[in-house]
C-alpha cells in the first residue's frame, strides 16, 4: 500500500497558513482542468495561467469543476487561492497531504478533505491520495497530487448529459465525486473480503510463519482503512446536516445516502476486523495442536523403548549367577517379551486415545 | 448460511439513482400481488402490468398491500417506482440487495430495509434475504427476492380478519410485518442457543479440531447477526421517535414494543457471545490439561526407567574388579533394589500427585 | 439457578396482542388477593370472579392492590384486563415470561416489568420470575407465575401500619415492591461475592478442573444478572424521570434511591466480573506453573542420568584395550567419578535455581 | 485494606427509611462536636444532648460544623435528623455505610455522601470509611464512624483563621473537607504507583507466585478506588452544575477544581490499571520463557548425551566378529571421536544460538 | 523521557489557593521577559520588578506578552497574579505542574494549561514541562519552569512582522503558541512512529528479551501521551466552543485547526497503539515458534537415537544362546539395520513435515 507521506515535521514552527507540500510524489507542472456546464452546454479547457480563473468565478450562468493536479507549486496555487478567495488555513491543509478528512464551513465556500484509494493503472498497488474540494456557489475547486483518479466516469457523465448532473449544481457534483471514491472503498473492502475468506479456508492447513504476517498486513490495512473512514463518517455526517446555503436541499438525500455508505464501511470494516480475530485465533490454536502433536509422537516413541533398554541393559549385566542367560530359549524369551512389552504398551496408548 | 451476495463493486462508477441487482439469486419473473382491504371487504389479484397500479394509488378507502417479489427485472420495478412516485435512490436501494438495514423518510413515504431470516422450506438451510418497504399514505410496496416469505400467517390474518389489522392503516400493516421479522430473529438465536448449550455439555469431553471450527461458525454467525440487528435497531429507534403523518398515533405503542423487541434481540446476541468466548476458554484449556496430563504421564514413565537403566548400565561394566559381579545373589539384590527404587519413586511421584 | 423459559418462539406468527403463557411452571388456579387500604381501614379479600375488580376501580377512597398469581388462565386475566383498561400489548408482555425490564407509560397506567430474584423456601435453589406492575390512578395491578414471591414484609407493613406506606398512593406501594425486589438482588450478589472469596482462597491451592467450571458457571450467573439489571436501571431511570401525572412528587425522592441501588447493583457486579477475570487469570498461571514444575523436575531426574548412563555404557564397551578395566580400583574409581558427577550437577542445578 | 463491611442483606425486608447500621467498627458512644464560626469569633464544643443541636439550627450569624462520630446510636442520630430537618431516606442511607459516593437535592440541603481513605495512625493499614455531608443554609453536618478523620488541618486553619475559610459559607467548609478527602486519593495513589515501579524493576528477575499475587493484590485496589471515585466523580460534576441555592457563586471555581482532582484521580487510575497490565505481561512472558531456558538447556544436555550412549552401546555389543575391538587404539579412537562428537554438536547448538 | 514530578502529596492538608511549587528542577531565579507589540511596533525588555507590570495592564494600545520562566519563587508570583487579578486557583495550579490539561474561564481572563513536549538541545533526551497560559482582553501571561521552549520561532516572527501575528490580539498569540506545542507533538510521534516501524522490521528475527522491554516501554510513552493529549482534546473543544469576548471570532477557525490537530493526534496514537499490540503478538508467537523448533529438533535427535541405542543394547546382552552374534556378517548387518533405521526415521520424519 502506497500511503501519503507523514513528514509533518517539516512544518513545524512555521507560522499557520504557510505552505508546506509534505508529499513526494509530484508531477511534472501543475495542471488544471476546467469544465464549465449547464444544463444546455458544456466547455472543457486546460488553464496555463490561474489568474484566467477569476472569469469561471464571475460566470455565475454555469458550474464550473476546476480539478488541480500537483501541490508542489505553491505560487500557482496562491493564486488559484486568491481567485476564489480561499482562506489560508484551507490552502495550508490542501498542500499538506497528510490531513484528517474533515469538513469545514467557511461561510462563502465549504471545504472537504479525504482520501482516495485506488489500484494504480500500470502495476496494480494500491494508491492512497489526498483529495481536496473546495465548493462555492457556482463552483468546484479539486485538488489531487497526481492525475490518476476514479473519477473519469464522472466526466463521461458529464459529457453524455447522462443523468441529473447537469442539471443540479455545484453540491451534486461534490456528492458524485464522493460516491464516486466511496464505491472505490466497498471495492478495497471486497477484495480484502475476498483475500481473507481465503485464508479462513488455508488457515487449517497452513501452519508457516507467512500465515502470521499475512493476517498482521491485513489487520494493519483495516486499522489504516478505518482511520481513514472514521473521520470521513463524521465530516459526512457534519455535512447531512449542515444548513450552509450552499447546500441545496434537494440533494440532502443524496449526502444521506453516501453518509449511510460510510456507515456500511464501518460496519463492514468491523466484520471483517472479526474475521481477521477470529483467524488468527483458529491459526494460532492450529499452530499450536500440530506441534502438540509432534512432540506427544516423539514422546510416545521414546517412552516405548525406554523401558525395553532397560530390559537389554539387565540382561547386558555381567553378574555370575544370571540363570536366564544359561538358558536354551532365554534370547528367545526375553526378545519376545520385549515384543510384547511394545505392542501392550502401543494399545494401551492407543486406548487412552494418546496415539 | 445463505446470505446476501457481495458484489456491490458491481455499481461502482455508475450514476446515483441507476438501479442495479447484485444479486444472484432470480426468480423467472417479477409477479406482483396485490392485497387491498379495509374493515368491511378484501379484494387479492395477481397484476401483470405495474401501470395499473396507479388505481390502487388512486383508491383511497382501502389500504394496498404490493408485494413485489423478484428484482432482477429493472423496467417492471421503474414502471413500479413511477405509479408510487418513489424516488430513485429509493430504487437504487431495493434492488441493490446489500444494503445496511435503516429508515429514510421521503416526506410522502417512509422507507425502511431490513433482512428477512428464515429456514428454506425444502432443505432447512438458514436463508438470509433484503425486505424493502414502501409506506405511503394509504399502500404499502414490500420488495423481495424470492416467493418465500415469513408473511403467510398476515396474509390468513387479513383473509380471515383476525386481530385489529383490517381496521388500521399501512403503518400498522408494516407493523405486523416487521413483528413477523423480529419473532423469525428469536426463532434463530433459540436456535443458536441451543447448540452452543449442547457446545457447553460437549465442551468438557471433546477435544477435536471441529470443536472449534464450530465454535468460530457460531461466532461468525453470531457477527453477521449483530450487524444486521444493530442498525435495525437505529432504524426502529428512528421510527418510534418518527413524526411523520404517515405514522398514526395509535400505532406508536406497536412500534415501541417491536422496537424493544430488538433491545431484547441484542441483548440475546450478547449473552450467546459471552456463552461462545466461555465455551472457547474452556475448551482450549481443556485440550491444554488433556496434553500436560498425557506429556507428564509420558515423561514419568521415562523417569522411572532412566535411572534403573543407569543401574543395569553400571554392572554391564566390564572391570575385572567389581566385587558384587561374583557374589552368589549379587543378581538377585540388584533386580530386587531395582524393584523397589521404581516403587518407591512411584509412591514419591503418586504423594506428590503427579501421577 | 431456575431460569423463566425462553420457548417465545412459540409466539412467532401470531397476531400482536396475542396472549400466549410461554412458561412452563403453572400453579392449579389463578389467585386474585385484592388488598384495599387507606391511612385509616385495610381489607384483605381473595376474588373468585374477575369482574367484581371493577368495584376496586370505582372506589376512589382507598388504594387497591391486586395481586395475580398464575399466567397460563388468559380468559381470566383478559377479565382483569377489561376492568382496568389494560392495553392488549401490556396483556401480551405480561404473560409472555421472557420480557426485557421496561418502563411503559401508557397515559392512565404506568406499567413496568421486571425480574424477581428469591431463594426457594424448600430446597434453597435460586428462582428468577417475571414479576409485572400496573400502576393506575388508585390501583396496583402485580401478576407473578407462583405463589412464592419477596413481598410478604410489605403485607405484613401494611396490615400494621407500619411507616409511611398507608398513607401514601400506589406509586409508593410500587416503589417497596420494587425494592424488596432490589434488596434480594443484593442479597444473591452477596452470595456470589463470598463465593468468589471463598475461591479466591482456594484458587492457589486447588488445581482440578472443578475450579475452571466453577469459575464459569459463576461467570454464567453474573452475566445473567447483568442482562436483568441493566435494563431495570434504565426502566428506573425513565421512570425517575418520567413526567406522570400518577407519580407523586413526593415519591421522586425514593424512586432516585431505588435507582441508585440499581447503579449500585451494576457496580458490584462490574466489580465480581473482575474478581472472577482475577481468579481465572491467577488459576490458569497457577496450573501452568505447577505442570511446569512437574516437568522441570522429571526433566532435571533425567538430566542428570543419562550423562551417568553414557559413562556406564563406556566401560560396558568390550575393547581389548581398555587399561582402566584392568585397574585395581578403576570400578571404585568410576563409580566415586560418577556420584561426584551427580553431586556437581545437583549442585549446578540448584545454583541457578532450577531445583 | 479495611473496607467497609457489605452486609447490606441485613437491611432486606424493612420499610425504606428504616434505619438501619450495617457497620461492624463502633466508638463507644456517640460524640458531636459543634464549631461555630464566622469571620470574627470561633465557638467548639461538645455536645450531649442532640435536642441542643435546634439553636444552632436557629442562630444564622455563622456558620455551624457539627461533626457526628459514631452511627450505631440509632435514637441519637434520628434526633439529629429532626434538629435540622432530615429526610429519612438521607439518614437511612447514613447510616448504611455501603453507600455509593452520590449527592442528592432535597431543597433545603444537600446530601453528600463519599468514601474517606486514609493510614491507620497505629498500624498504617489503609482505612476506608464512608463520610455523608448535609449542607444546609448555614450549617454543614458530617457523620462518620470513627474518630479518625483527615480533617484535622481544616480545624487547624478554622481556629487559626487562615486562608479564606472563616470568610465563607457552609458550602466552601464542604468544599475543604472534600477537597482534603480528594488530597488523601493522591497520597494512596502515589503510594500505589511508587510500589508498581518498584515492581516493574524487579519484575523482570522475580520469578515467585508473590508477583504474581502482588500484582492482582494491587489491581484488586485499583478496582475498588475506581468503584469509588467514578461516581464521586459523577457527584461532583452533578454539584458543579447543582443550581441550588444553598451554593454561592464564588465557591463555584473551587467545585470546578476538586471536580478536575477526580478527573486526575480517573487518568491516574487508569494510567496504574496500564502500567499492571504491562507489568503482568512481562511477568508472564517472563516466567515463560524462564521456564523455557531450563527445560532448553536440560534437554540440550540429554540431546547431546545420547548418541554418545548409543555408541557406546555399539561398542558394548558381543559380536564375535567386531575388528574394531580388536584394534590398539580402538578404545582410544572411539572416545576422540565421541568427544569431538560432544564438541561438534555443542558448536552447532552454539551457531544455531540454542545454547 | 523526563517527566513532571509527582509530588503532589506535598499539598495534602494545605487551603486551597496555597501555592506549592511541586516540582524539583529549578532556574536560578525568576526571569520575567515582556514583549509588548501592535502592528507598528515591538518592544522587547526583561523585568526586575513585578510591580512595573501594572503598566503593562494598563496599556491598552498593544498587546503584552509576559513569558515568566520558573516557579519557585512563590512571592514574585504572587506579585505577578495581583498584577493581572489573577484567582488563587489559577495560581496555585500554575505552580503545581503536574495539572491536568483543561481551560478555564474566570470572566476577565481564560486561563489554559498543557503539557509541552520537546528534546534537551545538549543531550536529546525528551522532556516534558507543563506550560500555563492566561490571556487577558490586551496581555498573555505564559509560565514556565525551564528557560528551553519551542516558542523561538514565535519571537523570531513576532520580531520580523511576519505573517498576522502583530495585526492580531493575544487570543491569537496563545493560538500559535499552542500550535507550536501541538507541532512538536507531531515530530514525538513521528519520532516513535519510526522506532514502531524498526521494530516491526526486526520483530520477525529478533527474539531476546530487550524487544519485549522496548515493546513496553513505548507503549508506556504511548499511554502517557495519551494522558497528556486526552484533556488537552477537551480543553481545545471547550475553547473552540467558548463564548467569552475574550476570544475573537475571527481566530475560531485556527482554533478550530488546532483542535482538529489534537483529534488528528488521537487517531495517530490509537494507530501507534494497535501498532504495538501487533508488533508484541508476533514477538510472542515467534518467540514461542522459535523455542518449539528447537524442542522440536531436540527430540527428534532424541527420538531417532533411542531404537538404535535399544538395539545397541540388545546385542549387548550375555545370553549364551543368541545365535546372531556367532555369524560373520552380524555386526555388520546389526550396523546397517541401525543406519536403515535411521535413515527411514529421518525421511518419515521429514515427509510427516517434523524436520
Amino acid at each position: 500500500m502506497r500511503k501519503p507521506s507523514k513528514r509533518r515535521s517539516l512544518k513545524t514552527g512555521l507560522p499557520p497558513g504557510t505552505m508546506v507540500h509534505v508529499g513526494e510524489r509530484k508531477v511534472e507542472r501543475v495542471t488544471i482542468d476546467v469544465i464549465e456546464y449547464n444544463e444546455r452546454e458544456i466547455k472543457e479547457h486546460r488553464i496555463d495561467n490561474p489568474d484566467t480563473l477569476v472569469t469561471c468565478m464571475n460566470n455565475r450562468n454555469s458550474v464550473a469543476w476546476i480539478n488541480v493536479v500537483g501541490l508542489h507549486d505553491i505560487p500557482t496555487l496562491e493564486k488559484i487561492g486568491q481567485a476564489f478567495n480561499i482562506h489560508p488555513l484551507t490552502l495550508e491543509d490542501i498542500v499538506n497531504t497528510n490531513q484528517r478528512p474533515k469538513l469545514e464551513d467557511y461561510g462563502h465556500y465549504l471545504y472537504l478533505v479525504l482520501r482516495m484509494l485506488y489500484r494504480d493503472k500500470t502495476d496494480g498497488t494500491l494508491v492512497v491520495e489526498q483529495v481536496s474540494f473546495v465548493l462555492g456557489s457556482h463552483f468546484v475547486v479539486s485538488f489531487q497530487e497526481m492525475p490518476d483518479d476514479v473519477f473519469d466516469t464522472i466526466r463521461k457523465r458529464l459529457r453524455t448529459n447522462k443523468g441529473q448532473i447537469r442539471k443540479k449544481g455545484g453540491d451534486y457534483l461534490v456528492y458524485t465525486l464522493v460516491d464516486a471514491i466511496a464505491d472505490h472503498y466497498f471495492t478495497v473492502l471486497e477484495d480484502i473480503g475476498d483475500r481473507i475468506e481465503d485464508l479462513q479456508e488455508n488457515v487449517l492447513t497452513a501452519t508457516g510463519p507467512d500465515t502470521l504476517r499475512t493476517i498482521h498486513a491485513m489487520k494493519r490495512e483495516c486499522i489504516f482503512l478505518r482511520k481513514s473512514v472514521w473521520p470521513l463518517r463524521e465530516a459526512l455526517g457534519a455535512l447531512q446536516k449542515s444548513e450552509s446555503p450552499l447546500m441545496d436541499a434537494g440533494v440532502a438525500p443524496y449526502w444521506r445516502d453516501v453518509y449511510e455508505h460510510t456507515l456500511h464501511i464501518m460496519d463492514t470494516l468491523e466484520s471483517l476486523r472479526d474475521s481477521l480475530s477470529g483467524a488468527l485465533e483458529i491459526h494460532l490454536s492450529n499452530i499450536g495442536n500440530r506441534m502438540n502433536e509432534v512432540m506427544k509422537m516423539l514422546t510416545l516413541i521414546a517412552t516405548i523403548f525406554i523401558p525395553l533398554t532397560f530390559v537389554a541393559g539387565v540382561y547386558g549385566m555381567n553378574f555370575e549367577y544370571m540363570p536366564e542367560l544359561k538358558w536354551r530359549y532365554g534370547y528367545a524369551f526375553i526378545m519376545g517379551l520385549m515384543i510384547a512389552t511394545a505392542v501392550a504398551m502401543t494399545l494401551f496408548f492407543r486406548k487412552r486415545k494418546w496415539l
